[in-house]
């Protein structure tokens, strides 16, 4: 954490000025460091957390009780919630990020021309990342570390609930940074509750290169609509599964249940099940059924509502996020048709396609144009970790730079490095 | 070119507004063409092309009779002028943008998981590109041509100068894509010299995805203002050559020559020279020389201003984009002092080192950030077709999606395909 911490009278810009400046100032030296000392500096980061076990508790149980007071639901207090268990995640997921490739100075393409010119692709880091999330402190560790793997300095804004857990965490980075002699300001945790730091923050286009913002619609639909500075963000994961005509029964009732009952108040949970009309009386009456044992409330079509305990859709259940037991259903003419309604309906972020059929799989991952495409598997799966990415910072549905989950590699941008032997252009 | 040739008191919201519909429908099409329809459409506009070419030359010579009439200075009327051999130019580049491999479908990644996942990284279009240029109708053969390849649907505003020229090349393009049985609303010129066409386009954040300037430093600062959408650009191209104490005498004088001397109008040209002080007067005094002796004035700092014939730099010289035959030159302490200036004073375009030292060259690749750096060549291969593109939209220098001189594949963006056997997340 920083040295200020500012009470309300703080001038706020001027504040998250400097923070910037030192922000720019650490990137140009991160940007050339070795991947050895960042690699040093998030082992020793995760050392610290470990070390500093009852202080993390303690500044957790300061954050609880703050939260308590608030009023915030269970849901949300188990989120900012931080046990044994939960720290010790947290140290792994510091070592995996550690462990992996270093991005930065990788050459992702090299060819040569007639002319004799070398020409070499090679990955940059992004600059200065800012990240603003809410209640739960491991972002703190996942985007620290991500962001220090990549070479770019961090300007973090957890929530208010969050803010003496996410303090310490934030302390044993910045110590990893320093013991691997690197500038401690890569990773900077923003001083104060005051909401006018996330307006300055995402419009400070000197010295923030992109902001990636972690919560609800809420929060997220704020920061795309006031940022100045690009995003890489999500805000709805209105993921569909479509049960094709040449579904597996087996594989259409286990993925299909696991997709939307597995957790439901992930962005990766399916909220809406479409069914070819050749197998609702077959494959789609189980699923159903599973679905409503299950405890999900199925809201059908005119043709799903024939099955008892389907409650009517009505219009705006398509492409609504549900996060809960609950699942808007629907049959489908036909494969173009399920794509045309994940067209209209979807949020371009993962959807599922239940098939032994090749072509139809071939045309659902043609026409579809969502961030993940899935074919027999659970939509679930959308998370960096579960890609092999170590961590994520968060999913992305743009098409800009980065798309869907968003690890270390796609923090970086590239330049192009051309070697001649005294060549000239003619 | 469009039905529609409206006059000035048409509605230019609803225009664009209408346009961005066609080319977003469009683009929805083309995402999924077969390469091998859109290599056709491409052959096919090249034949159109040659076969029209009493018609192009008789609409350029509208073009250049209109902008004689506006009093263009002989430097753009240069650019505006198509003749024989740069309409063969022309569809020389159409052929060979339609002979490169399709970027699109092509896998980037690809990787196992241990629960069976089979995770692909592939290519897909962005979606629909808007262009706005200046006068040099060969930009809309070059920015359609690269559009249709990567499966974008494309907007085209060029400058009112260009007009008819731009829109018989239009004509030949959209005639391609119907050969090709492909939807000719993917290439559309904005049929209307007024300029509130521009501003609309810049703001259509529902129907374009990004937008490409080309032109000067007004054009490029207007649209990097005043755009909603990502842009693709460079707004200046300050060069350097940095002449390092183990550069070899011959390739000094002859990339150093070369980079500021074979074309001064263009972003790759050099504006600035820096001379490590242990070769200022060998090495040094032969290349400003020779400069002088070429023509070019030197705007030297206080050492250099010994050699007769260089003029005092001023402050306001360092960091400038003469576009000329002028030269900043200084000298600096060592190769720290040269990243430090080009650091503070360049515009990330292209910076080259000339020097014999692989740990000096290393130092200069590592420790700069510029789209382009460069060793032992000259500046003025920071070119697409020079970089074996085929051709470019576009040289940008932010670090957002693409870099570099930009072709066929950074209009992409990619998206994940997963292939599970019925795997679901535990």
């Amino acid at each position: 954490m920083n040295d200020q911490t500012p009470d309300s009278a703080t001038d706020i810009p001027a504040l998250m000025q400097a923070m910037g400046q030192r922000a720019r100032a650490a990137a140009a030296d991160l940007a050339f460091a070795s991947p050895e000392a960042k690699r040093r500096a998030l082992e020793a980061a995760a050392d610290i957390v470990t070390a500093r076990l009852p202080d993390i508790l303690a500044a957790n149980a300061q954050d609880m009780a703050f939260g308590r007071d608030k009023g915030l639901s269970p849901a949300m207090l188990d989120r900012l919630e931080l046990t044994e268990d939960r720290i010790a995640a947290i140290t792994a997921g510091l070592r995996a990020v550690a462990a992996q490739d270093d991005p930065v100075g990788a050459v992702i393409a090299e060819w040569d021309r007639p002319n004799g010119l070398h020409i070499q692709r090679v990955r940059t880091p992004l600059g200065v990342v800012g990240v603003i999330y809410e209640s739960r402190p491991n972002v703190t560790a996942d985007a620290g570390a991500l962001c220090l793997k990549s070479g770019n300095a961090v300007i973090l804004r957890g929530g208010s609930e969050s803010f003496h857990s996410s303090g310490i965490l934030v302390e044993a980075l910045r110590a990893g940074l320093h013991a691997a002699d690197l500038p401690e300001d890569a990773i900077q945790l923003v001083p104060t509750r005051d909401r006018a730091a996330v307006r300055e923050l995402l419009t400070m286009t000197d010295y923030v290169d992109v902001i990636v913002p972690r919560g609800g619609k809420g929060l997220v639909g704020l920061v795309q609509a006031e940022a100045r500075v690009p995003v890489f963000a999500h805000l709805e994961g209105i993921c569909h599964v479509y049960i094709d005509r040449a579904a597996d029964p087996e594989t259409a009732l286990k993925v299909t249940l696991n997709a939307k009952t597995r957790r439901t108040g992930i962005c990766g949970a399916a909220e809406c099940l479409l069914i070819h009309r050749d197998v609702v009386d077959s494959i789609g009456q189980g699923v159903i059924r599973a679905l409503l044992d299950a405890g999900v409330e199925v809201r059908g079509d005119a043709t799903l509502q024939s099955i008892p305990g389907v409650t009517p859709a009505q219009e705006d259940d398509w492409g609504r996020e549900f996060l809960d037991m609950i699942i808007a259903a629907r049959v489908v003419e036909d494969i173009d048709a399920a794509i045309a309604h994940i067209r209209r309906y979807g949020s371009s972020h993962t959807e599922s396609i239940l098939t032994e059929d090749d072509a139809a799989a071939h045309r659902f991952f043609q026409r579809l144009d969502s961030a993940i495409l899935m074919r027999n598997a659970s939509t679930q799966f959308a998370d960096g970790g579960e890609f092999g990415m170590g961590a994520e910072i968060g999913i992305a549905t743009g098409k800009m730079h980065a798309r869907g989950p968003v690890g270390a590699e796609q923090l970086t941008s590239f330049k192009y490095l051309v070697t001649g032997q005294g060549t000239t252009r003619p």
